[in-house]
Order: C-alpha cells, then sequence, then structure tokens
C-alpha cells in the first residue's frame, strides 16, 4: 500500500507507473514517472545520469532485466515509509511541468491489423470488391512512416497541403487537405535493440511499452499518391503520440486471447501466448467522445507485428516505433476514424453543440485517451494524446513559382 | 594545380573532393576527404572536432555556408605549396583505412523516378494494362523505407526469408527469397534541415551530397505484400550506400536539363534550374557489367523531389537520405534492375563464365560505380556501392515454432 494520497481510480496507481520526459521552467528535460497526478523526477530520486538525457532511450536501452529491477524500485519508495521524506522532495505536481517527446525515435512503422478498419477502408474506396486484399489474413500489413514528424501530444496539425484528384478531375490540383482525419491507434515502443528475428514469445524482451498515437491522416492526399508504393504525404506531415509511455509490465491484467485466425498462420506468426490486449480507446472531438474503439480485437497483435517486421532480417533500434494500426470495432461508435465514422463522408457526424462534421476543419480538437483493466480490479490510463487543427501554412500557394517552367 | 601526385584521370581530383568517415587500425573513425588514392584525415588539418565525431551530420547541419568554406580551404591546402608539409601528414592511403557509414541516416525516403524503369516494371507486373499508373507523371511518387538497415557498401547481404504466394498457389509459403535484386540508384544526403517546405530552388541550400544506393530487394516478398500499403519486408532488410558523398557543389559540370514533362507539373513542382545530373551507373555482377543506367534521363529531379517530400509540411532532418528510383535508360542494357534485365526472369543474363542469371544466387557479388562529367573535361567518381550475398540466416525457419498454434 502506497503512503501516497492518491486520487480513487486515478488510472495512474501503482499498478501503472509510466514513463515519461519533463520539464519544469528553467530546468532541463528528464524522465519522469506518472504517479495520480503528479511526476516522480527519477533523476532526483535514483542519481542515474541515464535519466537526465531528456529521452527514454539510454535506460530503455539497458533492457528488460534493468526495466524490472526500476520498477521494484520504484514501487519499493512508493510504498515504505522509509522513502517517503526523500520521495516526497522529488515529487512534481503534473499540473507545474511541461511534457516532452519521450523517445527519439529511431524507424516508424504503421500497422493495418483491425480486421473491422481494412474492411470498412475497402467497402469506403473499393464497393463491390472483396474488401480484404487478399494478403490480409496472412500476414500483419505495414508500412515504413517518417520517424522525424512523430511529436509530443499537444503539437497542432497545420492543415497540409498538397495534390488531389477527384474521380471526376481532369488533372489534380493543389491545395489544403479538405478531407483531414484522425487514425486513433496504439503505439508500441521498443527498448532492447535486436540484430536477429524477434520470435512472437520474445516480444516482452524487446518492447519497452505502449503510448497512444494519432496518425493524422490527408485522406485525399493519400487516395491520389497511394497506388503503388502506399501513403507517403498523406500521412508524413504529422503523427503524434501520447505523453507517458506504459510499461509492458503494467498490462498484464490487459493480456487477452487474440480473436480466433482463419486460416492459420504461417508458423513464425503463431501466438506464443496471448498478446491481445483489452485496451479501450475514447476518441473526443472537441471535448465530444464521438467512438470508443476496444483495441481487443486486433486480427493481430503486437508480439505477431514485430515478428513480422523481423523475420526477414531487418534489425531493431532502441527508439523504434510501431503503430497498431488504426483500431475499429464491429459497432459504427467503434470506428478510430472519421472517414469510417462518416462512411466516406457521406453520413456526416452531428456534434453536441447543433454542427456536424465529415472530416476536421480548423479549429477543431482531436483527443485520444484508453483505459486498461489493471492490477486487482483497478484501471491503468494511458494519459492522452491530443491536437488541434491550425489552418494550411502560406509557405507554399498554388501560384507560387518561378515564372514560366522549364518543362 | 594541386602539388599531389594525382592518377591521371582519377575521378577523385580537385574538382571531387567527396567526404567520407575512416578509421585506421587502433583509432576512431572521423571525416576525411578522399584526393586520388589518399585520404586527407579532417581532424588532423583543420583542428575542428566537429570532423571527430564519427559522421558526416555534425558537420552537414552547419548548412551551405560552412560547406562552401572549407571546400575552398581544401583546393588552398591542396594547391598552395606552402600547406604542402602540413597536408603530407595527414594524408593516408586509401588501402590503409577502412570506410564506415557516412551520415547517421535520419529518415530514409525512395522515390520512383525513372520513367523507364517504372514503364518497365508495370509491363512485367501488370502486363495488358497502362504501365503507368495516373498519378505518376503528375508526381514523384515515393515512400519511406527502413533508416536502421542503411549500411556502408561492402555489408553481406544475408538473402532475406519471407512470406511469398506465386500466382498458382493455394497459400502463401515461407522460406529463403528466390527473387533477390538489386535496384541502382543515386542517393541524395539532406545536410541543412529544414522547418519550411523546401522550394525547388532552394535544393541546393538544403542537399549536401550524392552518393550510390542498392535498394536490395525481394521481388517475391514485395509482390505479395505490397498492395495496398506499399513495400515493407521486400526492402527493409538491407539498404547499400557507397562510402564517399559527393558534394553538390563537384557536380555543377553535370547539370542537365531534365527530359521534358507532360503534362506540364504544378506550380509547386516547376523547375527552377537544370537539376538534371548528367550520371553514369554501371553495375557489375560477379565482376562483369551487365547494365549502365543513365540518371541524366530521370523524369524527376532531386530537386523536384525534395519540393514534393516538403510540400504537406514535412520537415527536414540532418542526414535524412532519399534514393532516385532505380535509374533504368531506354535500352535494354541500361536497366538498373535484374527484375528488368532479365524481364521478369523469362530471359536469363548469360555471364561471361557461362552460368546465367535471373536473380541473385548466393555467392553473388553485386556492384555499382559511377561518373560524371567534372571541372575543365576532367570526371568525377563516385567509389562504389558492392555487397556479397550469403544465404539465409538460419535464426527462423518454416519448421520453427511453439508446438500448436493458439488461432
Amino acid at each position: 500500500m502506497t503512503w501516497l494520497d492518491l486520487p480513487p481510480d486515478t488510472g495512474f496507481g501503482l499498478d501503472n507507473l509510466p514513463y515519461g520526459i519533463f520539464s519544469t521552467p528553467g530546468t532541463s528535460a528528464r524522465t519522469g514517472v506518472r504517479v495520480g497526478d503528479a511526476v516522480l523526477d527519477l533523476t532526483g530520486i535514483s542519481g542515474d545520469d541515464v535519466h537526465a538525457t531528456g529521452t527514454l532511450n539510454a535506460f530503455m536501452a539497458r533492457g528488460p532485466g534493468a526495466w524490472a529491477e526500476l520498477r521494484a524500485d520504484l514501487i519499493r519508495w512508493l510504498t515504505e515509509d522509509a522513502h517517503r521524506g526523500t520521495v516526497e522532495r522529488h515529487l512534481h505536481r503534473l499540473d507545474d511541468v511541461s511534457l516532452h517527446l519521450p523517445i527519439e525515435v529511431a524507424d516508424y512503422v504503421d500497422f493495418y491489423s483491425s480486421e473491422q478498419h481494412a474492411e470498412n477502408v475497402g467497402r469506403i474506396f473499393r464497393p463491390g470488391s472483396d474488401p480484404l486484399p487478399p494478403n490480409w489474413k496472412h500476414l500483419p500489413i505495414g508500412y515504413h512512416g517518417r520517424a522525424g514528424t512523430v511529436a509530443v501530444s499537444g503539437t497542432p496539425v497545420h492543415r497540409p497541403q498538397g495534390q488531389r484528384k477527384g474521380p471526376d478531375d481532369a488533372a489534380p490540383v493543389f491545395g489544403p487537405s479538405t478531407r483531414l482525419d484522425i487514425e486513433a491507434e496504439l503505439g508500441f515502443v521498443v527498448g532492447a535493440p535486436s540484430a536477429r528475428p524477434v520470435p512472437v514469445g520474445a516480444f516482452a524482451e524487446h518492447v519497452f511499452g505502449v503510448c497512444l498515437l494519432n496518425d493524422w491522416s490527408a485522406r485525399d492526399l493519400q487516395a491520389w499518391e497511394y497506388v503503388p508504393l502506399g501513403p507517403f504525404l498523406g500521412k508524413s506531415f504529422l503523427t503524434s503520440i501520447s505523453p507517458w509511455v506504459v510499461p509492458l509490465a503494467a498490462l498484464e491484467a490487459a493480456r487477452v486471447s487474440p480473436p480466433p485466425r482463419d486460416p492459420r498462420p504461417l508458423p513464425y506468426l503463431s501466438d506464443d501466448g496471448p498478446w491481445g490486449l483489452d485496451i479501450t480507446l475514447d476518441v473526443r472531438l472537441n471535448g465530444q467522445t464521438v467512438s470508443r474503439p476496444p483495441a481487443a480485437g486486433l486480427y493481430w497483435t503486437a508480439a505477431q507485428q514485430l515478428a513480422h517486421l523481423t523475420v526477414n532480417g531487418a534489425t531493431l533500434r532502441t527508439g523504434d516505433l510501431y503503430g497498431s494500426g488504426t483500431v475499429s470495432g464491429s459497432e459504427p461508435d467503434q470506428r478510430g476514424s472519421l472517414l469510417e465514422l462518416s462512411w466516406g463522408g457521406t453520413e456526416p457526424l452531428r456534434l453536441a453543440d447543433g454542427s456536424t462534421r465529415t472530416f476536421l476543419e480548423d479549429g477543431d480538437e482531436a483527443t485520444i485517451t484508453a483505459t486498461a483493466p489493471g492490477a486487482d480490479g483497478g484501471r491503468i490510463c494511458f494519459g492522452e494524446v491530443t491536437g488541434t487543427v491550425l489552418a494550411a501554412r502560406q509557405d507554399v500557394s498554388p501560384s507560387r513559382g518561378s515564372g514560366p517552367g522549364r518543362s
């Protein structure tokens, strides 16, 4: 039992203890652990310089033994009265700190592992044909995204500009995206590197923890560009993650069996343990919940995704980040994107203020939170990933140019 | 005129001066400049610690003013007799040094900008339909690759394993790729970062230089996985680059007008200057030249690629690397991949030793070199990117697994 005075049902109790990077005015960014509505300064309490680097990478690179050891220390510090005085000197009120990008992202990969999401997208984009591509149930489809534009929650999203071409347009036009969207996902953070393929059963030896991820998407740019090499500018302008990385050890009570797979996956993808995760996301638009996507239903688990990602010999680095893919459930109010919630823009959402939305408008704020079962009937919270849409920047306009082109 | 005794037609004269990272036995990796068959140690001659970091990134981040200044210094040091004694103390014979990955790669993007290559691939994969997708002449198609598996020339390529499914197979099978290929490309290295879109005309303010790039590709893995989100495991196991980065300033004499573009690109892609590059690649298989792809014919220039990559607001970091896409010319002996050279495996190449090749066999060595016009009728060489194929690793085998799967 902790001596801390934690808010009831905090979601940030001793069964959680997520890691983040914080600063207070005039101090440099360092590692902290959230407990209740406070942040414990690990540089102060541990005296270990690994927590003073401004990202979690150096600590994550130490591997699962070090992760377990620090977690045990944290629980001892927060439960034994002998440590109370010391710990209290290193606690900051959450309201007093700024939160930063928790990891230095090495490579960023995004998967596509919700069957309901993939089916919805297939029905919307390719009506009349099989909604799932033939490979979908044989492998976790994924692709690399832009690591350099992964940013922490709160970073505003400037409406991206680019080319789009409607089905009836003679030629593409350039301008701000008119179909700016969110994708509600889980993000998995690789801590321990690997030079070798990581079998499904070795998942927890390499993945440090889980955050929330919003893979902002410009559907009109994406639709025009993505054949044949996949999404590029429709995604690369910004990907937002929550500031707290929930350690895998905090999610033991959330582990569930994934849905049955048919056909049976190839042996390298067979399940060594139930790495389905009973995490329920909550998607809010301007403060109003519009969806509650259930991650427990994801067809491919994060353990299978990692096994697939590395089976060809691709190495892992500390700081590699991969997204689950948009989480959508089978119910209309469990869909993880506006593309699905408005069914390709044909069924506008009605908000509490009387307005309607198909895609995001300038000024809109999109927020994703999530909860999971914790130890002893408690719950684990993930904090939030949020962002507000700003108008397109005026750096590039259709009229900019240099007189007559050479071509 | 240099006081150095340079080999005739060296390709590494004072009009080139490419940068790389080298070490000698027992010393740490540092920045060097290749001149003839020697390497000038920049830490020694300049006394600037920026060259002792083991990558070019810190120097590249200083921007084009610093690049021009050092280039002017180098030419002065290598031409004025007063510096001869000092310089000679910091020269190493090329044979005495090890060469390392020259840059810390931030994000890696691969384009698809050779019309001949894209047409060949379209004809091979989708016979009977339009070989170019509808977007191809409107934008430089690209996608993100894996930065963490970019390696320096000489790194062996383990034959990747993965899923493949032939058109007549009932289900995918797992095993070593049977269609391992090369892609002969130019690599462009971003030096100066940017938080804003980079117009075509600002290319040289951000791109530091050019290297050679082999985008090793497993065609069977790629064919099965790439719809709808693009190539992933078919590419992510290894991308090799040459150890020398030729500064953009060395390529002034190689600049040519790109091919005419029809339809005329949107204004943000209109050409501000002729950034076509008259660089001729040479592809050797086990020492025998099998192709000479001409980069001058690329439909989209590297300046247009960079403008496209950033137009949506995607930021640039020092160390960002992007590939031109496979370079293929209009002649059969100008094709930059075995996929094209063997026309999808249907027309095997005959090698000088009497053997034939469709795709790479274990033990094969693939090497790409390149030359461009230099100042005063000379020529610029790029060194080489080479690699030998090793048998698939036995980390993962189809029979590995964990007994009956849960699914």
